[in-house]
């Protein structure tokens, strides 16, 4: 049995931690609850990363700012090498001039060039030309990351809510399932569950690598409930909801598939903690027979009723 | 038997639904019969599938719309601060000022920027630095998407437009047969064929994942049959034509493979039902032996000849 | 033995082809000999394949080609609106206005925009947007496909230009052998042979995957010499040269790599026939150990010397 | 063990090759020590590869040089056209002449277009339209390696700088760990230690691929400890530190992950040689259990602590 165990042992890269009990590795959405300390700032960050990363507001935002950053720098420079290098410059106050400059380099930066107003002199007209250079190579970074980002495949799956403890044959089933909202297809579908959880009177967590009933499909265009059958070889065998809760088990949860729409490979990831399982529950379902084909009701994906279990 | 059967079985993501007799969960064309209702609009559509998949037609629609919305909105707010703030605007008629202005802003939005025509003032200089940046970026998303479609890959596959049951050694077989019309070379072609079919008496649909002769071939520069020998282990076993259709049999097939122009890898789905086979038909050689290779004749791809099956 | 030979089998999408004796399925440079007939235009050519394969300088002619064609379209259409509707035009024959006419096209579909010449009124005001954001989606397919062809990886392997049979322990063994001239890095290389040969007394030809000592590698930094034992289970066994001509054998490279610039997965293929095949020779060394490394003299690659076989 | 021995053994592309004592293969930051001779420019150079590869300060360099480059070039052909063929031309000197048509070349090729200088005549107005139409052609590809340069994935894992020789259950092991430092998220990562050592009194180099504990894990959240078993059928196997300098050890590390940000496969190689392993230490633990997850201290990746050998 202990031969057993290590077969299926599967580290997952989260090692046998220390751990209070409410830990949770992996949040809902994905993401680790990790801290990483004494990083340099220029270790830890890959720029494009964060860009692609962040959010949309924040991105719109730098762009914006990067924008008024770089015309300010432009606009003084000019500015200081004199208004009276630059043709058509109508305004007389100090200000105004600066303004007229500002827009000027705008116009340089974008490429624009209306010429309305225009350098003149070597100075302005240097200055000119590095602006706009420099406008094309940082505009093609800011365009790229914007198109990154609109092109960069996710895999929105949505789980069910609560996974459950229902009859499967003549066992009883860990089970969770999932549906792709989304029109684009997803090809090749493979999902793993590792299960971590609390070894009794210690502060370590043992993981194991959970067996399914199947572990990949070729499509995903309905629904998909992934079955972990409660068998003696189970590191879940025998065990109740309370002691579940008490070994503080996670339901480790990571999808792979290839999206036809991005033609790329996509990853998702999850979890489930013991307060998350209905024990007793199965899920209902929600593929109808239409005229032409199936219907799903995405809403209902969460639906469960009490069924009895196998003891 | 069932144990072998139960080995055989390959869910696709299809699961074992309800269907009416004529049921086909995937189109000749390679998309799937499914509905999904109560998904939020945001959930099911993403942007980026909808603008790589539609329609040329529908696509440059979109872009010339967006063009004469952004020219509209940009020209009413020029028009808004007053014409007076813009240089070389000639008409003198609001309608006909509005189209000069409307020009304008097209020619700001591209950075094309001749400058006959150039913002003086504060306010009319803000919106132009902003349409300019912003036509910089959001060209940027359209000429990406522009390019996406034109580099994005498609297995172009030919299906023969029936496939066949025809004897194979002693035994006999189902057939069809595929060819790539296209210049490019496909690597490391991949087939899978799984059968879904009516459980007797019953609303259900088991499916079967149908051993083939060969899977997989390392290019495709000819045509390739695929071969699924019914030998006792086939759940197409010691069927005749009429069961088949009384079974309302769907051979759903999925074909992966590399594409070396596009350097990526591409996935193609077709189906046959029970009506578009054809029983007691071999295909008829399309390769002619050439002075230097091969010749195919793409045309005859679908034509078969009478032969008599094994017993 | 026959079974042996159906295990060994490896179709590779050439069937068993009816073949002159002189029959060459894979040139040296990895294209095919086959060609399609009845194939639509539209069906069988890919414009992005097509573009991203041909020499540089056809796509560099095509693109000077479009940028004539259509500034010669657009210049048209200026001069029937009249050029009168262009400010600045300073020629006063048709010829020379036609060619004023030209370069102010020019001028737009860049969305260069100096201004010297700029468009008045509506009608050359519509054409002028009009082009200048064909200008942008249409440079931007040129600009893409320029960038896609720079950045397409390939996988530059030089195949040495004989095989030999060599002895290889208690054996004979085909070898030959590849070194990647290129300062980029190949991970994961894996190599297929494939044998073809014309079956005794028949038009037929018989394929054969080829066993290999080893048929992948980590890195390529060096050479890399593939080798195919010739024992008893080997389709080669006890064929001697003559032999091998009159059965017209043809080996079959397939390469598969990983290029760590490029991030991207690279085939190469080649061929090689009896008469290529040089017998009772071996490569000569090329690497040599240098104070900080290995040296490697690429241009003795195909530098072979007299061996004793084995019998 | 002869047979044992020829199981395990991976030649990595390295060969057998003849090496002086201090022969280190790969280096620590995964370069080759490799040269090759008598390869032509042109076969040997991949300029996409070079410009991915170089340092920035060389590629911004590169970038400006060919800025200035090009508008040399182009200035000497306007002016060698003459001055007069230009509008707005103000300089008298033939030098500040040149200057300002440098600038209007700048305006050209960066699109940019003010047009307070503006080419008239027909071999100016031809010339600006080439320069227009490369200066599109030649900023993409400048701005397509600008962001395929900023895109381009790397693993920049973090490797202990000692490994060490510590107890593993009942024998020792080699060990070392890895962390990843960034905040991009690492999938799927997979390890390969091949070992390289001297054959006893020859000046060959024999390699092994070593058996891990563990070669793949799904996440590299925290730190990861890769563990060679040294038991009988290692080739570690009884050899002592001062065996292990004698036959010169090189562990020749090569890790392959899923970049999740950049949704690419990405490489990363090191090396050991025996000088950089400590003996009879283990890693100390940098994992901390914090309120919300794991704290990882990297700054502590490299220490170790004394601790007892099994015999």
């Amino acid at each position: 049995m202990a031969e057993e165990k290590k077969e299926d042992f599967h580290d997952l890269g989260l090692g046998s931690k220390a751990s209070s009990s409410s830990f949770r590795s992996l949040n809902k959405d994905g993401t680790f609850n990790v801290n990483k300390y004494n990083v340099s700032f220029f270790e830890k960050i890959n720029f494009f990363h964060s860009l692609i990363s962040m959010s949309w507001p924040k991105f719109i935002g730098i762009i914006l700012l990067g924008y008024l950053v770089v015309n300010t720098i432009f606009a003084s420079i000019y500015y200081f090498i004199g208004v009276e290098f630059l043709t058509g410059i109508e305004a007389t106050s100090p200000s105004n001039q600066f303004i007229e400059v500002f827009f000027f380099s705008a116009q340089t930066v974008t490429t624009l060039g209306y010429g309305r107003v225009a350098p003149i002199g070597n100075l302005a007209n240097i200055v000119a030309a590095i602006e706009s250079m420099l406008g094309l190579l940082s505009f093609a970074l800011a365009t790229g990351m914007l198109y990154g980002r609109f092109s960069k495949p996710s895999a929105k799956l949505k789980y069910s809510t609560p996974a459950v403890i229902a009859p499967y044959q003549d066992l009883n089933a860990f089970m969770f399932r999932i549906v792709n909202p989304q029109n684009n297809q997803l090809l090749e579908v493979e999902v793993s569950i590792s299960l971590s959880m609390q070894r009794a009177n210690t502060e370590f967590r043992d993981f194991f690598l959970l067996k399914l009933e199947r572990s990949s499909i070729a499509f995903l265009p309905y629904t998909w409930t992934i079955v972990h059958p409660i068998d003696e070889k189970s590191p879940l065998h025998l065990l109740n909801a309370s002691e579940m809760a008490a070994k503080d088990v996670e339901f480790i949860i990571m999808i792979k598939a290839f999206d036809e729409s991005f033609s790329q490979t996509v990853y998702s990831r999850s979890s489930y903690k013991a307060s998350e399982i209905k024990w007793g529950h199965k899920f209902v379902k929600l593929a109808q027979a239409e005229k032409n084909g199936i219907g799903i009701d995405v809403s209902r994906l969460d639906e469960t009723e009490k069924v009895q279990l196998n003891s």
